[in-house]
């Protein structure tokens, strides 16, 4: 495929939260023919009294494959690249591949060298998501406002570069950039999967009975992203090790010296810190939003 | 005063952006006699300006002072402090007077020691703010779905606890509690500073460029308090300091075996984990919100 149209037959693989959002945008916003496969045919179901998708299958359909010219995968690391291997001779020739895979280093690489010279795989982050997992948790809204970023390598052409970037802009995110491999994997440790990590030690760390009682909103804010699907970002996490190890031992040890400052009662130590943080956080604040 | 009624007369001392919500609050929903004084004649002239208060000086006006029946303090601790000591002979017999301080061990004793015997002062927290400061962020939503805490001693008596309690309901809190002092500082420590500790080391961890262009969700999430009053949260934490350093401490041990678990591969030791924060999260969803 050259361009991404409203009649380009595109297929998502994997309708969970994340490939739900996607039918839903594509189809909402006037793509015609967005079909899925997914596991469970209660989901297919769903998304056909939704209106999302103009015909779905849980079943490995080779007419149905055969035809698309952009694939979405939206699958766990390891059932995506099985996935590919197993069923990638029933792509048409032209075809463009693309994902959602929150880490790349292991999997964007390994799939490249394992795809077939005639079909093209772009990977991507969609960097929107929600503490729920299920096509019923799906929102196309979570795009809106949020940052897509296009992961390519030196195996990638322009075109499929573009259709990609065009894939983000039909879904409604406000930013698209560009990072290779090894910045995303750095960018995606710290920003996401290390906060993660936090959240779910705060949410572990006391187990006192009654605090909900107590609570105000910034322990909630801070604990949104606990509800987490263990499954997935397990998985996750170790495959992005190295650069997560990293970013938690670079936060511990500044998590430490907030506290000897804490412990000398060096108040205007900690005053510092606080002010170099409201003013960098001013940076992150989402267009019109927050 | 016996209880809180429409036509009691309540004296704001400090109107930032609690002290603010709380006139807001209390005027919106009826109370006919809500008056300030705080330290910017600007202050006062933005609450006239949105009939927050019916009346308001930035000086220490003797009849008003005397003809209030109840006076909430919404200062810093050390001026609230210095306020008590200054000021406290101009109270009338029967006062009650209340505040919105942060944290309790190192002032409602003390308060209550220098008061004079004919005026009560019963403590409270209202468990929810705002990243900004000043009475133009002011917002009576805020309180709606909240925490309200009151914090007696042995000194306070059953009329008082009575009348504050009436005035977390009058404000609009969904949920008001009682704790000792101990507890709730030990529970603040946790909840509170514990987070906005983590939420500016968070934003001062990382220093490399262009992150915002990569943010999803939940890294603002997390750093949404890292925009901070650093003078009032520095004395905060200095005041509650054993309990804070406690609470730190045991978060840095559950995020140091976190990560082992991540060293080691550890899959179902992190999945454990997060299968408990997941559960536990549940806990300490707003009623309707989240």
């Amino acid at each position: 495929m050259n361009e991404l149209k409203l009649d380009t037959k595109i297929l998502i693989v994997g309708l969970g939260v994340i490939g739900g959002g996607y039918a839903k945008a594509l189809t909402y916003g006037g793509y015609k023919h967005v079909r899925c496969i997914t596991k469970e045919p209660a989901d297919v179901d769903y998304a056909i009294a939704h209106g999302m998708i103009e015909y779905g299958t849980h079943e490995i359909d080779e007419k149905l494959i055969a035809e698309s010219e952009l694939i979405v995968f939206a699958l766990y690391p390891h059932i995506f690249k099985e996935w590919i291997e197993k069923y990638q001779h029933l792509f048409s020739p032209g075809t463009v591949i693309t994902d959602v895979t929150g880490v790349k280093t292991c999997i964007v690489r390994e799939i490249q060298e394992m795809l077939r010279g005639d079909v093209e795989f772009i990977s991507a982050h969609p960097m929107a998501g929600r503490e729920k997992s299920g096509v019923e948790y799906s929102n196309a809204e979570v795009f809106r406002g949020a940052n897509y970023i296009v992961v390519p390598t030196e195996k990638n052409t322009e075109n499929a570069i573009n259709i990609c970037k065009a894939l983000g802009d039909a879904l409604g995110f406000a930013k698209i950039s560009t990072l290779t491999i090894e910045e995303h994997d750095k960018m995606i440790a710290f920003l996401s999967q290390l906060t993660h990590c936090i959240a779910v030690t705060l949410m572990t760390a006391n187990e006192a009975p009654n605090l909900e009682k107590y609570t105000g909103d910034s322990f909630r804010d801070l604990t949104r992203i606990a509800k987490i699907n263990d499954k997935m970002w397990s998985e996750l996490f170790i495959l992005n090790k190295d650069a997560l190890l990293e970013e938690m031992d670079a936060f511990a040890k500044k998590f430490t010296e907030f506290r000897e400052m804490l412990a000398a009662s060096d108040s205007e130590g900690m005053r510092e810190e606080m002010r170099k943080a409201t003013k960098r956080r001013e940076l992150f604040d989402k267009p019109n939003v927050n």
